[in-house]
């Protein structure tokens, strides 16, 4: 069951020679999902060896440039490669005139379909994509345009039952079927099997939000907490905090706040402005926050670890 | 009086790891010009120190993305790069539908003005720019869809006047001007001061023509004779040639063998599909219609050298 997140792009507005323009892709059980997609998305799939035939669907945050010029190249790429399976594109609103644009004008060798659904009815966190074992939601963040933050998650996993209590206590299908629903069962000898003692569940859920571009703003860390990994945008230092209230950017420092208050395990800041050439001074003051803050790395692939509960009777 | 060409992207549709999307850079007296801009091309200008500052004009092919992706990121990086000076793009006349279309979503920061010069109606080599010492030129090609080459040349100098002949024959300067213009000169005494004595031209103009993408046609060769320098696309090899008829593209012999009825000096293959990890089969097939062939390689900049004519009495 992987769950598996790769930074391809930690730049903001302005690229650097090393930084691209925000790109993100999630491997969450074999299912690969494209978060944002800057300029040269495509070319950072490719060094980094993350397949074009296996995305699943694409999330764009927001309808800055920065976040989404790489998609015309990624979607003629994708049916060069030759995609026929539709591709559904989770989006803002606005989004809708970019893909006429792009159907009208450069659609010639376009294979499948692609279906944008709107996120713009959205106003506080909404499932916009579920599987059996997975579900996305998004939720509004505080940009000076309409921006998205999603959050990718594991569902809450069914019971598994003790081994050993099947065999010792004779339990029956009925009995099993009960207690994997969570239940405890009342056998007609008046004798409780309480679900607490017959059964465990497998795995904790584990969680990854991601968060750009936004402002601070009360109700984040309530909407990504307790996640295991956020992603969340540090455009700016401390020395610049005027600046990120005037774009509606954040600082790192304000991106750990938001981490220390949601109570995540793990935070990603990137988004870096170009004008830092050595991101430590970021880092530092995330970490005076938060001490579980790391640099986003471009290329580097970060495993969420599943906390598995062994039936150990 | 520089005159330096860049390639910056020699891909085709799919970029690889290593070749980006269709740019050049010309660096012609000082003024520099950017020829197509496909995804990444700023990333590549940044990564080869060719400044966004210093951009005089965009010439853009054709309206196909790998020519033109990546001029919405350009666009607003000159933008936050702190450009005010109009910036004219010479592009077939659909980049109107693209142009509207950034303005209308994209351009909140853009601080300059932005002029479509529309190559629509040109259908044999006509200036499009010029300046005292150079000229650009556009020609169509023979493409799936309006496309267009561009040649970049010197003009031709004025004549020198032989230091030595205006002391040892006291010319005046209407003699001088005379010869300047390249005329003979009769004196009232009826000698003739013949201006292939007295002058001489300081240097042979150079040029640098810029043919993607294009499957051959008749009059090529001729809008293109003499080049110093041809840029011609060769996207397939032999094996390929009918894919190239039905693409409109060219195979690296056919770019060769324009070269040599062109009679330019120089060859620069690029526009390379993807199917090609090893080019050595290209240049070879070239190099049998044309020798002075070779493979376009990123960000290697290539000078073409000046013919001085020195006054050596």
């Amino acid at each position: 069951m992987e769950f598996k997140v790769t930074v391809l792009g930690t730049a903001s507005a302005l690229p650097t020679v090393n930084r691209y323009p925000s790109a993100c892709a999630v491997n969450l059980h074999g299912r690969l999902f494209l978060v944002d997609c800057g300029e040269g998305t495509q070319m950072r799939m490719r060094k980094y060896g993350i397949s074009f035939a296996k995305i699943d669907s694409i999330f764009i945050s927001h309808m800055h440039g920065d976040h989404v010029f790489g998609i015309f190249g990624l979607l003629s790429t994708m049916s060069l490669a030759g995609r026929t399976a539709p591709l559904r594109v989770y989006a803002p609103g606005q989004f809708a005139t970019l893909l006429s644009f792009f159907k009208a004008n450069f659609a010639e060798s376009i294979k499948y379909e692609i279906v944008h659904v709107s996120l713009g009815k959205i106003t506080g966190p909404s499932i916009i994509y579920e599987t059996k074992t997975i579900e996305i939601s998004a939720f509004p963040l505080n940009h000076r345009i309409a921006a998205f933050g999603f959050m990718f998650k594991e569902k809450e996993p069914a019971f598994n039952i003790r081994k050993s209590m099947i065999e010792n206590h004779a339990l029956s299908l009925y009995e099993i079927a009960r207690l994997k629903e969570g239940k405890d069962v009342v056998r007609p000898d008046g004798s409780i099997l309480l679900n607490s003692e017959f059964a465990y569940k497998p795995y904790v859920p584990r969680s990854f939000a991601y968060c750009l571009d936004t402002a601070p703003f009360r109700e984040l860390p309530g909407w990504v907490a307790g996640s295991d990994l956020l992603y969340h945008e540090a455009t700016f230092d401390d020395s610049l905090e005027d600046m990120a209230v005037a774009t509606f950017h954040s600082t790192a420092r304000q991106a750990a706040a938001c981490a220390r208050n949601a109570g995540v395990r793990k935070l990603l800041l990137g988004h870096f402005s170009s004008r830092f050439k050595d991101l430590g001074e970021l880092l530092g003051q995330a970490r005076e926050e938060f001490p579980e803050s790391y640099l986003a790395v471009e290329g580097e692939e970060i495993g969420i670890k599943l906390d598995r509960h062994i039936d150990k009777d």
